[in-house]
């Protein structure tokens, strides 16, 4: 091998080695884990499906950053998967539509995508995630959020927090109580966004002020919201406001909770309810959810995805544990006993090879494992 | 979703719904931990590599079948990986060429064909295997060929069958005892592969033909080829033999060994050695191995693949276990409790569920399960 190893691999796809890969393995399946003790069952499907297919259930933006190629038994042209929520759709609408409802869905892979996003360079991440199929009540989402602490929990995360916002609380209000000309949302959305002040009175929006100022801790900042709702809005805001309170009363005893009911940024497809989480000593969200329509069915859908590489690149590095050389001659009845019990072990190749140097901690003498 | 189901997916791609990725999960599972437990070290190669780096430790029809599309940043070609062993001899001859030898790693992953091949109409496999690099002795081979039983065995394989065969057997003979001209060698090859006697006359490889019928059971078989070599190839066997010796004294009591010492197929790459895994009521192969040098750094290896998929689905429907209902106002604390014992379980969303047509199997009464 005499390439540089900076021209080994594309930029943005990466070697796990071993103990980055006994982390990640270890946080993958606890976070499964946990998934699945809560009736959530695994679906699998493939990396590659036809970019129609998974198009037509993603926004436009995102499928221009797929992996495309013509299928010559087709002639059709396939995506390698950038998402695997779309996947869950489609198999939510198609081979399990006569499933009873609600349908708990879990999954768990490799995406990827031929760009990478400006915050992260990486183009290949594990994605894994649930979707309680069928309802996208304030009970659903609740349900959903304390089930994304509690994978994020089982896969390593300490101190959790989750940032509640309202994907469509600006075209709500200016539906009823703050009306809006329809050429004048996006705009409002936008500086909202930018939390723009003076600019979202030049766009009109001079009403929607005080949701800038309703963001932070969360119950401070329901408390504005609901000033808002009350005296601004005219109820308007009631039904969300109780989802709100309902899902923070779920897990407000696991995770610290915020407010920013117009933050709009990753929540593309959500209706009502989105969340975004985080954990200390990981820079960066490790995950997002939200109650949607699955495309296509348009069935009612609450569900969040985690990406755990940040979360397992700041973890520190498990002990890798003890590892037993068997040597020469060794019996293999009493070696297979003790790695019934749970011990690794390496087996002699030959005479004279060094069990440290192979990593061992331990040789076997008789039946006794014994520290080198 | 008013698609044909039969339109949903490209051809060769499925998803696996949850009973069926329930016991992929398992078997994919209990095989890592088999090769954990006797010290391979798992890596993670990405999914997408330069189609040369590929290409260049792989044979040139092999590569023709991957999925190829151009790499906007390098504006080089990329492919979507088929065979995930060269990733493996990548990162033992890059990132881990300074690690102690002998070096053992294990990997798990999906790989992609863009063509299916005739006997298999699936393009999309999990591959699943484990390679000791820095050596390919007979004390290597035995290692690899009883991990790799063993990690069928703990995928759900019963009835393992593998069958020896010798690569480089005429290439070996051709050289010393049984002298051919080099421009016979490839027909000689191809004939002792069609077992066609006749043709293996006309090509003028006689002195092959004894090869032909030592074939079969494994101790009568070798009794054959010992044969061969003690009477008409003068000893020039004798290593081969006496490797094949020590590893069926390794895994003999394990699975029915078989020796088919002229068999070619899917044994491009390996050097003195190979093996082919079955088990009862599997059809077709359930993995191959042996020795080699790696592609690039020609370091000595002996590793195998093994592709469970049909294994999974060959295997009864494991039952999928007791689900607890957790009726509207359980008490939280108890539901974890159980969980924490094994208890899977689905919490209400609503009054008015019907835990049996949820799938539950049992329903919390206070604190205690109770059947349905």
């Amino acid at each position: 091998m005499t390439e540089p190893t900076a021209d080994l691999l594309p930029v943005g796809l990466e070697d796990r080695l071993p103990v980055a890969a006994r982390a990640l393995t270890r946080a993958r399946r606890a976070a499964l884990d946990a998934l699945d003790l809560h009736g959530y069952e695994r679906v699998i499907p493939p990396l590659v499906e036809f970019e129609k297919s998974l198009a037509t259930r993603m926004s436009g933006v995102a499928t221009r950053r797929m992996f495309r190629f013509v299928d010559p038994a087709s002639l059709r042209t396939l995506a390698l998967r950038s998402d695997m929520t779309v996947q869950i759709g489609r198999i939510a609408a198609t081979s399990l539509k006569g499933a009873a409802r609600p349908l708990r869905l879990c999954y768990a892979g490799e995406v990827a995508t031929i760009t990478a996003d400006q915050l992260d360079p990486a183009r290949q991440r594990l994605q894994l995630g649930a979707e309680l199929i069928g309802s996208d009540s304030a009970a659903a989402a609740g349900e959903v959020v304390a089930l994304a602490i509690e994978a994020l929990t089982a896969a390593g995360a300490r101190g959790v927090s989750v940032d509640f916002t309202l994907p469509d609380l600006v075209d709500t209000l200016a539906a009823s109580a703050l009306p809006l000309d329809a050429d004048r949302i996006e705009a409002v959305r936008r500086e909202l966004d930018a939390k723009d002040a003076g600019a979202l009175k030049q766009a009109g929006g001079e009403a929607y002020l005080p949701l800038l100022y309703a963001a932070g801790p969360f119950d401070e900042a329901l408390g504005k919201l609901a000033a808002i709702g009350g005296e601004t809005a005219g109820g308007a805001l009631e039904s969300r406001i109780e989802g709100l309170r309902q899902i923070a009363a779920r897990v407000g005893d696991r995770a610290r909770l915020t407010l920013d009911p117009t933050e709009r940024h990753g929540f593309e497809y959500q209706s009502w309810f989105g969340f975004t989480l985080y954990a200390e000593g990981v820079r960066g969200t490790l995950g997002r959810g939200g109650t949607y329509r699955i495309g296509g069915s348009d069935e009612a859908a609450t569900g969040f995805t985690l990406y755990i590489d940040p979360l397992v690149d700041a973890l520190d590095a498990a002990p890798s544990g003890d590892l037993l050389y068997l040597p020469p001659g060794h019996d293999p009845q009493v070696a297979a006993r003790l790695r019934a019990i749970g011990w690794r072990s390496v087996a002699a190749l030959h005479d004279g090879e060094d069990p440290a140097a192979l990593g061992c901690t331990h040789r076997l003498e008789g039946d006794t494992p014994t520290a080198l």
